[in-house]
C-alpha cells in the first residue's frame, strides 16, 4: 500500500493564496493569508489580478518559484480553472476553501468530479473543496481563515486532530483549548475530493512529534488505510481515538440474511475498531476527555488507582466508576495509611478511597498537599484520581498544592473539580492536570489509557492471504446457479475449508436413504429433504430428528415426502439427506457476510434461536488472524461463555477460532459468496462440529 | 405508613442556636446564625452560657418560647446533653451539625444512639449529626454554615434536592448554580439519627412548590418510604431524579444460589427504580443535565424532535444521540422547509436536521432568529435541541436570539453551546435554556424526560396483598426441615399457589415407577430420582428424559438407583419421580429471592444453560402488578423475547406474568422461604408450565 507523502500540503515551504481581497480583510483568503503572515517562516505570495507590492503577483504563472502549496478562496466556478493551472504549473499540493461542490447540487457535483480527475492525473494533493484548512503548530503553517485574527500561537501539542467537518474542528479546536488540550496538528478534509480524513492519518501518525491521534468522520472511505493507521499506531504506541458519526444512519440499513440483521455497518465499524485497537468515543465531549489524560503521555504500570477525595458519598461514587473502568481500588499501603492518618480526623478514612473530610481541607491545605503527595509517591498505586471542589480564596490555594503535586510525578492522574472558580480551574488546566466536573469522566479517562495499554500487545498488522487457486476453483464447481446452495453443497464447501461438517448422505429415493442410513452405521440419525426451494425446511414439515433405524428411516422418509408435497407443492424436490445427528452441546451460530464498507466480516455467537433473540453476536474483519477470533469469542454473551464453567473450554476455543479463520480465509478467496451461516455450530465435549449450513451467492 | 411532619424542622418559625461563638464569627455556629439573621423571617435567639443583648440566652430553659428548631453546632461531648434539654424543654426539632458520631468509633456510636433513643422516645425531629444543615430558600431559611457570609439569596426554584452527603450537597450547589439550576430545597441528612433522605423526600414530594426531586444517598434505609415517595411523585407528574452510590460495592455482595448471584442488590435498587418509575441517573452530571431540562417544567406533546446545527457533522451526531433516547428525527414540514430554504445557502439542509451551515451564521444573526423561530413554532415538532458554537462578539448576538425565541415557546428545549464565551453562556442560562456542552447531554436530558413522561401512566401504588391464612397453613405442611424442599414438594407448593407444574407422581420402588407412569399415560415420560441431596440430580446419573414405555421406565428407573448408588453412596434416596415430559419451546427462568434492603424480588429471565451465561434477569419487588411483570418481561433479551417473532405471544405473556404475581404473593405469605428457581418455565403452544422448581428455607 502507497500512501500520499503530504508533506507539500501540510508542511509546505511556500504558499500562494488566490482569491484574498486587496480591500476586504475579513474576506477568507485574506484572513488566512494574513494568519500565515503572521507565523510562517517560509514565503507567502498573494495572487491578484490587480495586485502589486511585495510577494504579491498577478497570476500563478508569474510566481517567482513553484510553490508548494496554493490556496484557493476564488468564488465556484473560478475554482477548477485556478487548480488546473496550478496543477499544469507543477505545484503540487492545493487546499481549496470554496464550498458548493458536492455538497450544493449537481453542477457542484460536476465541478468536483473535475478536480478529482485533476488529482488522479497529474498527484496534486487536493485538500477540500469547502474545508476550512489546517493548523501546523508545529511549523507555524495557521492556514486557515477561523482564527481569531489576533489570536496568539497556540502551543503545539502532542495531539494531533483530523476532521472531515470543518464546523466540528472549530468547536474540537474551541473546547480542547479550554481544556488545555493544544493540537499541534489540526487538519480537516471537507468534500475529499483528493486527501481523506484517513490519508491524513496515515502521514500523522508517522510524525515524531505526535504523540496522540484523533478523528471524527461521517463515512470511511478507505476502510484499508484505516486499519493501517491503527496499526501503525499500536506499533507506534500513540492512541488512537475516533468519534464516527452516523451510527443511527448505519442501524438502519437493514441487511437480507438472519446472521446480517444482527450485524450492521456501525457494528462492523465498531468490531474493526475494537479488531485494530481504535478506541472508539461516544461524543466529541468524551474524546476531548481521553484526550485530557492521553497528551500527558503518561502510561499505567499496573491497574490499582489511589483515590482521594473530601467526602465519603464522593469517594464511593469514584470507587464505583474505577470499577466499571476496570481499575482496581486497592488498599492503601499500611504505611501510607499511617502516615495519612495524623493528617487526618479519626472519622475520615485512609483506606481507599481516602477521604480526607471536609474538615481536614478547611483546617488547612497543608496536610492536604502532604496526603496528595503520599499518595501519588505510594508504591500500591500505579494512577491516582482527586476529587474535590471548594469556593472562594482556598480553591486557589487547593488548586496550587494539586498542581505542584501533578508535576512531581509521572503517574497518571485525574482530577474532578467541582468548583465554578476559574481561576484555580486555569492553575490546574495550565499546569496540564487533566480536569474535569465528574468523577465519571475523569475516572473514565484512566479506564480509557488502561484500556489502550491493555489490548496494546494484541494488535498485529492485517494478516496477508495468499489465495489457494487449487482449492478456490474446486470449490466454484460447487456453486451453481441458484442463489444459495443446498445443505449438502453448503456443507461440502465448508469440508473443503477444512471445517468440520456433521457426517451425512445425499439419496433420491426412499430405499436410497434407508441404504445410505445404514452404510453410514451412526443411528440416531436425521433425515431431512434436499430442495434448492426450501431454506427452513422444517417449517414445512420435511425434517424428522432422532430416527433409529433402517425401519426407522423408511417412515420418516416417505412422511416428509408427504408432508412437503402436501405443503409446498411447487418445491422442487432434489432429494433425502440422511445426516449423523449431532451431539448434544452448546449451540453457536458462525457466519460471513459482507459489510459494503469493510468487505468480508466473520460473526459468531449464541446459536439456534437464540441467535435473533439476544443479537449477540460478535464479528471480525475477514482476514482474520486465531487472536482476532478468540477476541471476538470473548465478547459473545459479555464474556461469559468463555469465563463460565458453562461456556466453553479454552481447546473449543481454539477450535472455534481455527473455524473462524477458515471462514474468513473462504470469503477472501471466493468473493461471488455473499454470506454463510453455519447455525449450529455444534461445542461438546467431542469437538466442535457444523451440523448445519446456509451458502448464499451474491 | 405514617411519615413524620416536618414542618418543625424544615419550615421553622422560630430557631435557637447552640454553640455559636460569641468571639469567632467564623465558628459552624456562628455562621449559620449570620445567615440565618440576614434572611429568615422568623425569631432567632443566640444560646450561649456568657451571652447578654437581644435575642440571646444563657441557657436553653432561659428562651422566651419553645423554639421550633434547635440547632446544635456544640462539640461532640456536649450533644447528647444539649439535644436531651431541648426535648425536655418540647422543642420538636434538632439539626446536629457535629461530626465524629457513628462515623468516628464506638464511643460516637455510643452517642449516636443515644440520640436515636431521644428521637424514638420523644419524638423530636433529628437531623444529623454530621450534617450541613438545609436551605429552604422559599421561606428563606438558610440553616447552614456552607455558605460564603455575603452570598445573595438565591431565588428558589421549583427543584428539590436531598443529599445524605453534605460534602455533595455543596458540590451539587455550586455545580447547579452554573448552570441556572436554582433549588428551592436544598436538604442534607448526614449520620440520619433520626431524619432520613426518604423521609425529607417523602415530605417534600407533597409541597406545592416542590417540581421536580433528586436526590443522592449510598444507603436506603426506609425502602418502603422510598417506593411510597416515587409512587406520590408520578401520581403528582414530578419527575423523580436519584444517583445511588454504593453500585461496585452492592455487586460484591455474592449471593448463593445461581438466581441470586446474577441478581446482586444493585440490579434490585434499579429494578425498584424502573418499576416505580425514579430516574435513576449514573452520576451528578447526568443527574444536574437532567435537572436543567426538568426544572422548566416543560412537558412533551409528542416524541418528535427538530434539530438545528451549523455542522452537517454535528447534526449527525445530534441524529444519532435522538436515536438512541427514543426520539424521532421526523422530516420538517414541506411548508417550514420552504421558508427555511430562502434562509440558508443551497448546500445547507432544511429536513431535519436542519443545517444552517457556518456560512449563513456568519452572514448574519437575522435568519439565524428566523430558522429557529420556524422550529420552535413548527407543528411538526414537539421539541428542538440547538448545536451551534461561536467565538468572538457574534456568539454574545447569537445567544441573545437563542434566549429570546427560547422564551417564545413552550416546547422543550436543549442547547448544545460548543463556545467557551462565559457571557454568551450566562445570557442563555439566565434565561433558563437548558444549555449543555455536548449533544449526547442536551438531546440526553430530553430523552430523561421523554423517558418520565412515557413511564408516567404506568406507575401505580405498590400492591396490597391481605394474606390468604388457610393458604399458608397448608402450604407450610409441606415445608420440612431441610434447607431446601425436594422437587415433588416444590411443585406442589407452586401448585397450592396456583402455578402450572408438569404433571408427575412419586413411587418409591422401580415397580411402582413403572405403575406410576402407565397410570399417568403420558408418555414420553422423564424418570428422576428424588433426594434431598441431590439437587443437581443430573450430574450424578439421577435422570433420564424421552422413555417411552413400561418396559423403558423399568431400565431407567434400574439404571438411576445404580448411577446414583456408585456416585453418590452417601445421598439419601427417598424415591424416584415419574414425570410427564415437558412440551419444546422457549425455555424461562422464573425464580423469587429476598434482597436485604427491598425485600422479596422475583426475577424471570431466559432459562436453561443460559442464564448463567447470560446473567440476563429481569427484576420485580413483590407484591407486584401484572403491569409490573409485564414490563420486567419486556426488558428480558433487550426486549426482544417479547417483539422477536421467535419469542413469545402476548397470550403467553399474561400467563407469563399471571406466575411473577403468584410467585410474589407466595413470597410475601410465606416469609420462611428463601428462595425460588422455577428452571425451566417451558413457553409452548400449549402454554406455560414450571417443569422443574427448587425451593430453598431460610
Amino acid at each position: 500500500m502507497t500512501l500520499p507523502d503530504l508533506d507539500p500540503l501540510l508542511r509546505p515551504r511556500s504558499v500562494a493564496v488566490v482569491g484574498a481581497s486587496l480591500t476586504n480583510p475579513t474576506n477568507v483568503g485574506s484572513r488566512t493569508l494574513h494568519q500565515l503572515r503572521r507565523f510562517f517562516a517560509g514565503r507567502t505570495y498573494l495572487v491578484h489580478p490587480r495586485g502589486t507590492g511585495e510577494d504579491t503577483v498577478t497570476d500563478l504563472a508569474s510566481l517567482p518559484e513553484i510553490v508548494d502549496l496554493l490556496v484557493v478562496a476564488v468564488p465556484a466556478p473560478a475554482v477548477v480553472p485556478v487548480v488546473a493551472e496550478g496543477a499544469r504549473l507543477g505545484i503540487r499540493a492545493a487546499l481549496i476553501f470554496t464550498s458548493g461542490f458536492a455538497e450544493g447540487g449537481a453542477e457542484g457535483a460536476a465541478a468536483q468530479a473535475q478536480l478529482q480527475r485533476i488529482a488522479a492525473e497529474t498527484g496534486m494533493l487536493i485538500n477540500g473543496p469547502n474545508t476550512i484548512g489546517f493548523m501546523n503548530l508545529h511549523d507555524r503553517t495557521l492556514a486557515t481563515f477561523f482564527l481569531p485574527p489576533d489570536i496568539e500561537l497556540p502551543a503545539a501539542g502532542p495531539v494531533a486532530i483530523v476532521s472531515q467537518s470543518g464546523a466540528l474542528a472549530t468547536y474540537i479546536d474551541e473546547m480542547a483549548r479550554d481544556r488545555g488540550i493544544a493540537p499541534g496538528w489540526l487538519v480537516t478534509t471537507g468534500n475529499e475530493a483528493g486527501v481523506t480524513v484517513t490519508d491524513c492519518l496515515a502521514y500523522l501518525v508517522e510524525r515524531p512529534e505526535v504523540a496522540v491521534l484523533a478523528a471524527t468522520s461521517e463515512g470511511m472511505r478507505d476502510p484499508q488505510v484505516f486499519v493501517r493507521v491503527a496499526t501503525r499506531a499500536a506499533q507506534l504506541n500513540k492512541p488512537f481515538v475516533f468519534v464516527k458519526a452516523g451510527r443511527s444512519a448505519a442501524g438502519r440499513a437493514a441487511a437480507q440474511s438472519h446472521t446480517a440483521s444482527i450485524s450492521g455497518g456501525d457494528e462492523v465499524f465498531d468490531a474493526v475498531c475494537r479488531q485494530y485497537g481504535v478506541l472508539r468515543a461516544d461524543s466529541l465531549e468524551q474524546a476531548l476527555d481521553w484526550l485530557s489524560v492521553f497528551q500527558t503521555q503518561r502510561r499505567l504500570a499496573g491497574e490499582r488507582i489511589g483515590l482521594l477525595t473530601g467526602s465519603g458519598g464522593g469517594g464511593v461514587m469514584m470507587a464505583d466508576v474505577a470499577h466499571d473502568v476496570g481499575l482496581d481500588v486497592a488498599t492503601t499501603p499500611p504505611a501510607d495509611q499511617e502516615l495519612i492518618e495524623q493528617w487526618i480526623p479519626s472519622f475520615g478514612s485512609a483506606v481507599n478511597p481516602v477521604d480526607v473530610t471536609a474538615q481536614a481541607i478547611a483546617s488547612g491545605v497543608g496536610n492536604y498537599r502532604r496526603i496528595l503527595q503520599t499518595l501519588v509517591h505510594s508504591t500500591g498505586f500505579d494512577c491516582v484520581a482527586v476529587g474535590s471542589g471548594l469556593r472562594g480564596p482556598q480553591a486557589v490555594e487547593v488548586a496550587e498544592k494539586v498542581a505542584a503535586t501533578y508535576l512531581e510525578t509521572d503517574k497518571p492522574f485525574a482530577l474532578t473539580w467541582y468548583s465554578t472558580n476559574q481561576d484555580s480551574r486555569r492553575i490546574m488546566v495550565d499546569a496540564g492536570v487533566p480536569t474535569y466536573q465528574d468523577p465519571t469522566r475523569a475516572i473514565g479517562a484512566l479506564g480509557a489509557l488502561r484500556r489502550f495499554q491493555e489490548q496494546l500487545g494484541r494488535i498485529t498488522e492485517e494478516p496477508v492471504r495468499v489465495p489457494d487457486r487449487a482449492r478456490a476453483a474446486r470449490a466454484r464447481t460447487l456453486l451453481g446457479d441458484d442463489p444459495a446452495l443446498t445443505e449438502a453443497a453448503s456443507k461440502s464447501l465448508l469440508g473443503l475449508y477444512g471445517l468440520p461438517v456433521v457426517q451425512e448422505s445425499v439419496a433420491t429415493t426412499v430405499e436410497g436413504a434407508v441404504a445410505a442410513a445404514e452404510a453410514m452405521a451412526a443411528y440416531p440419525v436425521a433425515v431431512k429433504v434436499l430442495s434448492v426451494d426450501l431454506p427452513h425446511k422444517s417449517d414445512v414439515g420435511g425434517v424428522r430428528l432422532g430416527v433409529a433405524d433402517a425401519a426407522g428411516v423408511r417412515h420418516a422418509s416417505e412422511g416428509i415426502l408427504a408432508d412437503v408435497a402436501e405443503r409446498r407443492p411447487d418445491a422442487r424436490i432434489e432429494g433425502l439427506v440422511v445426516q449423523q445427528m449431532a451431539p448434544s452441546g452448546v449451540e453457536l451460530v458462525c457466519g460471513m457476510h459482507r459489510d459494503p464498507v469493510f468487505g468480508p466480516v466473520v460473526t459468531v455467537g449464541l446459536g439456534g434461536v437464540l441467535v435473533e433473540l439476544f443479537a449477540d453476536v460478535a464479528l471480525c474483519k475477514a482476514p482474520l488472524t486465531r487472536q482476532h477470533a478468540q477476541s471476538a469469542l470473548a465478547e459473545v454473551a459479555g464474556g461469559r461463555l468463555m469465563s463460565n464453567s458453562r461456556g466453553i473450554s479454552p481447546d473449543q476455543a481454539d477450535a472455534i477460532a481455527d473455524i473462524m479463520v477458515r471462514l474468513g480465509d473462504l470469503a477472501v478467496e471466493l468473493p461471488e459468496i455473499a454470506e454463510i451461516d453455519v447455525n449450529p455450530l455444534i461445542v461438546s465435549r467431542s469437538g466442535v462440529v457444523a451440523a448445519d449450513a446456509l451458502v448464499g451467492l451474491s
